[in-house]
């Protein structure tokens, strides 16, 4: 069976923008990204990818699914952390070639491997704005991820975001 | 110059994850992905790419700038369509390979080609919802895409998401 065999083949523009079938257009690598908010502040926790199974699995139990790039496999989100996401809402763009997932996240309110309630944790600072580095924003963490993954790698940042 | 050598090569993932210094990490096409959300609303409007001159150009001026793949050019967005963003806050993620971008919308309150406020304007079924189609949400046209867009490709969707 061939890795996008569970949907149906993209269709035309005007099918693919104004139909009411789910036909995602997978990249090359047979992926999708995934932009992942959160369904109670609204703030954007993480930018994932899914193959077809991932967003099978997703669709089928309502729990968040990955393609990890770096490890090669699928993942359900929290399977190691503890912290997983239920989601709430998936919405697809205007030529199917990308998701929005809205989560609640489940266990610790952490969506990010460094503990943190988002990837999104340090502004760049615009022209104008005075400052030149990084400034760390809503970056308090909600968990050690010493203690929660047991790997010495995973403190050390080898394990790519947000698992 | 070499594409990205506007911007610091990326450093190790301790620096990376929790470091000041922003040295992006594009893919093997010189890209990166863009989360563009309202700063109004917090809904997601738009996924796009940037290269390292849109990022530099989005930095220095405050107004969005990413990279047409369909086109294979850069653009300002807006410059078509008239409908700009002003850029509130630029994020990037724990590996500083996505970057989060909040935008007020300048010109009409649509950042989707196809006149709508958002390209995820519809929402896919989630297994025992009941419903099996594409479900229509927050999809009223903003504008008319064939008065903005002059030429006839533009009506039927040719043209890739989001200008």
């Amino acid at each position: 069976m061939s890795k996008t065999a569970r949907f149906p083949a993209p269709q035309d523009k005007a099918e693919s923008e104004e139909g009411t079938l789910f036909a995602p257009r997978f990249d090359a690598d047979g992926l999708l990204p995934v932009v992942v908010t959160s369904a109670k502040t609204g703030e954007v926790l993480m930018l994932a990818q899914m193959n077809a199974e991932a967003l099978a699995r997703t669709i089928e139990t309502g729990e968040a699914h990955y393609w990890s790039r770096s490890r090669g496999r699928l993942w359900r989100k929290g399977e190691e952390s503890g912290n997983s996401q239920r989601v709430v809402e998936l919405r697809t763009d205007c030529d199917q070639d990308a998701i929005w997932l809205k989560v609640e996240m489940e266990g610790a309110d952490a969506a990010c491997h460094t503990g943190r309630r988002s990837c999104f944790y340090r502004a760049v600072p615009l022209k104008g704005a005075g400052d030149v580095a990084l400034r760390f924003v809503d970056a308090e963490r909600q968990f050690d991820p010493e203690a929660v993954y047991r790997h010495p790698g995973a403190a050390k940042g080898t394990l790519k975001s947000s698992e």
